[in-house]
């Protein structure tokens, strides 16, 4: 789709939960629960959301954010280990247009009672920079912001 | 599947051919040439190849080396710009475990009458660290001069 320059970048956000890892591996892997704190959200129209949490499985997010362009999430998972590791790459749109590309690595590992969570992004760019990683960091720690109050905390 | 530590890398093989993108891409794209220079080659064993190039597509290679144990390669393609870019994750197995997935970019540039390639892999590995990065990056490297044969070069 797009043919301007590629950047490669990688960026890893952690966060601990309260909750055991049995209940936040649940929240990735469950549809309603993935959709309520990762798709919805003041402002986003959900106009598309389908989960189908095995490797090899897809999720797929038809959105858009106030009256903003049409943007798509194409999900594809590599790896599940359950409560501890999911890979998946996913690809966004924006108007049709892909303007990147990401492998994501999310592993849970048991803190006490609750998990330490650490999810690292590589991720490919086209036609952005550093600028647009950053604000990918920054969207990364809001949603697993979501996913504490999805596990009510 | 792997329950070990994670590793995430990358790295990039450039390589230039004499034949023009279109051929370069094309040896990409049609199943019969991927399999010759990508899946088949002395001491392979080809259990399967299938190769579906268009976004959303999948790439399945099944195949041992030698006496060795069964291996499976499973690509799904994210971005394709016809003789300009390709971009596909891909996950490996050995024996049924999972070691590796990786996120690939493959970019092509008129040079002259030829091509510059620019193969960029962001890469997670499963128990393993550097040194498997290292060998992957000289497969690579190998694949891509497999590729010069298959076009003559």
């Amino acid at each position: 789709m797009s043919e301007e320059a590629t950047h490669h970048d990688v960026f890893t956000v952690e966060r601990t939960y309260r909750a055991a890892p049995e209940r936040v591996f649940d929240a990735w892997a469950d549809p309603a629960k993935k959709r309520r704190w990762f798709a919805e959200g003041e402002g986003w129209t959900i106009e598309s959301f389908e989960l189908d949490f095995r490797e090899g499985g897809l999720e797929r997010t038809r959105f858009r954010f106030g009256d903003g362009p049409p943007m798509t999430n194409d999900t594809v998972f590599h790896d599940i280990v359950a409560n501890r590791r999911v890979v998946y790459s996913y690809g966004m749109t924006m108007s049709g247009k892909r303007f990147s590309v990401s492998l994501a690595t999310l592993v849970l590992e048991r803190a006490g009672s609750g998990t330490r969570m650490r999810y690292t992004e590589q991720i490919v760019l086209f036609g952005q920079g550093r600028e647009a990683v950053e604000q990918r960091r920054l969207g990364c720690g809001e949603l697993l912001e979501r996913l504490a109050a999805e596990l009510g905390e």
